[in-house]
């Protein structure tokens, strides 16, 4: 009871991973999540034209179940991705394969797969992992744990999330609803997520909710979170996020319930932020806060910009105040921008003052505030009520070296 | 005269440069070239909407002069960026100054700085240097390739392009205009000029051309050239191309000259790779050719997208080819694709066809293709008739040392 209380995993679902002989470190490769009943479903993808063979299966399934999942199936080494219709074939057979050991149809599966793309997938070696990962699975957080880490590939750390939503109100007095997520991500970072992201992240709560009501609560929380967050610019063939609510808890949840959706957004956040610590070769963590853009889509234009430039990540990998390239990555980001009003702060420190070097600018204190693995940069632009909150990394030789020699 | 054969500097210019201890390294920083009578001047610059205060000097004083420049004074080790009134006013205050030493009007003389942003420009240094370099200045190879050194900064080596163009109709037998042009640039290298690019180029010749015809001559040429290099994605504040025709040859060149604008074209090209060959840490220089888009500017996307992925620039550092990378990069770059229709070649490799690995894909064929230090990717979209050439490189862990420790 302490332990579940101290890890609130979802009740319905049961947990899983193996060892299928994908990655070729043989580590485990191969994770289940099983739904013990049909699992609402709500789910964001990747805005990359070139998708993975499991994303494409997975809409066609979700529309065909009516939104409901039975069985989660993830493998990582292999993003099944740009290779044909040998592609789609082995996503499907996975779905077979799935269906068969836990009696539920294809169309209830969800397959999912993270890793180096455009190699065939050893379907030969899922369908083989299955039926022995299946009789061992269960419902305790070492198992939920199992699965965070067979999903890795150049992950460092695990990412999980747990959450409560306590419900006090009569007749559900003491009740509780229980949200646990689990994630991987590292590089190819970048996930511009439409509602329908190489980042797999799957949540799964035990409130019962039915799947349009579920989509209404993960857009928003996709739309502050994992939408907000780039290591390399590079948006993923494979991302994902996917929502399973069971109903295990026997706690309806309505539409636009607040307690509900601020969980859940502070799970996805959370996540997210894990996600860019664990950045490939990352030593510095940023958070850019945008303000004063002429419209909302002008600050994320900013933050984009000053995330994926080169110059700018590099500097703060040297910890260095060199915020000329600051200005730089602001006047061609293509939004409305006057230079001589910009405002630059690292945390409370004025960098930057009306476009020009401030008054009070010192470059040992900067350096000193950049030096944290952790910091925060302001940029005011003075030009309307747009803003955001976005969260990148510094870009480090390790990048490069982990980058330079992946897939052969 | 063997020299001049070998070497055409275009009459009616001198050239020269000096120590003005703008530069930590105490190497030549600043430079003079100067026209014996007022030039016609063509200039484009940065599409970054922040500007340096020399470029607005530059575009005050070609409207002033009526597309007419007497001296270009260059600096190196400080862009004038971001400097606020005061950077402003020294690039009026260096036009004032060589106005002075050479008996023109300051609109006539067009500043130009490359280097660090945000930090004042040393005026007292430029002034100091002007007079005693003005009196030493030259006509010869030597002189030219003083200028060519002094405005480098991160660059290794310096860029030069020299070409002529013969006329043999009547009257003109055996004249010959003469182009040379020089430029730096390595880092923050990816030039989005508009016509009226920190790269900077100049380009000189002794044709006689009106002001308005040389621009429709340099318009064209920077279209297929400058504009479509890339090193780290960065869009300099300072970007300038700046071409002059000082008229001493006694040739007329009419709007439309098929082969002073072929000349032009090379000679911009030609620069254009040699900028891109000496970029920050490069050790693979990458021809792209995209073909087959459903217009230019798509076949541009994919060449950009595919330029600024550091997933790929990183593959390329390893000489590896993990064309799975190229694929979401087209995949995000917002152009109009058919995953299923697009085909891939490394040189003449088959790599990709129809979205999948080629039949015929042959791994270390690919590798030591991509171990050349120049190589070409093609990438047909068959989607329509658009394409595009564009010159791009690899992402090194020097890229990192150089641009981590920059300011500091």
């Amino acid at each position: 009871m302490s332990e579940a209380t101290q890890f609130p995993i979802p009740r319905g679902f049961r947990f899983g991973a193996a060892v299928a002989g994908i990655k070729a470190s043989g580590r485990p490769d191969f994770s289940l999540i099983a739904a013990d009943t049909p699992a609402s479903a709500a789910a964001a993808f990747t805005a990359n034209r070139v998708i993975a063979a499991p994303l494409i299966v997975d809409r066609e399934n979700l529309r065909a179940s009516g939104g409901k999942v039975r069985v989660v199936a993830i493998n990582a080494g292999n993003a099944n991705c740009a290779a044909g219709q040998a592609g789609l074939d082995a996503a499907r057979a996975t779905c077979t394969a799935a269906a068969q050991v836990f009696g539920c149809s294809p169309e209830e599966v969800f397959p999912s797969s993270t890793g180096v793309i455009g190699v065939p997938l050893p379907l030969e070696k899922i369908a083989r992992a299955m039926p022995g990962l299946a009789a061992r699975m269960g419902r305790e957080r070492d198992h939920f744990l199992e699965v965070a880490e067979a999903i890795l590939t150049t992950d460092t750390v695990k990412k999980t999330v747990f959450a409560r939503v306590e419900r006090t109100d009569a007749g559900q007095m003491g009740c509780e609803i229980r949200i646990a997520a689990l994630g991987k991500g590292s590089g190819m970072i970048h996930p511009q997520l439409v509602p329908h992201a190489t980042m797999l992240v799957f949540i799964l709560t035990d409130a019962a909710i039915e799947p349009a009501d579920l989509q209404s609560f993960l857009n928003p929380a996709i739309g502050t979170s994992f939408n907000r967050i780039s290591v390399d610019g590079d948006t993923s063939t494979n991302d994902t996020v996917l929502l399973l609510a069971s109903g295990a808890s026997g706690i309806p949840v309505a539409r636009g319930d607040k307690a509900f959706q601020d969980a859940l957004t502070q799970t996805c956040t959370s996540l997210a932020k894990q996600i860019v610590a664990d950045g490939e070769g990352v030593s510095h963590v940023v958070e850019l806060r945008i303000t004063g853009a002429a419209s909302d889509e002008d600050a994320l234009r900013v933050a984009r910009a000053i995330a994926h430039s080169p110059l700018v990540k590099t500097a703060w990998a040297g910890c260095d105040p060199n915020w000329g390239r600051l200005a730089a990555a602001i006047g061609y980001s293509g939004a409305e921008i006057d230079p001589a009003r910009i405002d630059i702060r690292f945390g409370d420190l004025p960098i930057c003052r009306e476009g020009g070097r401030a008054a009070e600018y010192d470059e040992a204190a900067a350096h000193a505030y950049l030096s944290q693995e952790e910091f925060s940069i302001s940029i005011e632009l003075n030009q309307g009520q747009g803003s955001c909150v976005f969260w990148t990394t510094d870009l480090t030789a390790d990048y490069i070296h982990i980058n330079a020699d992946y897939s052969t």
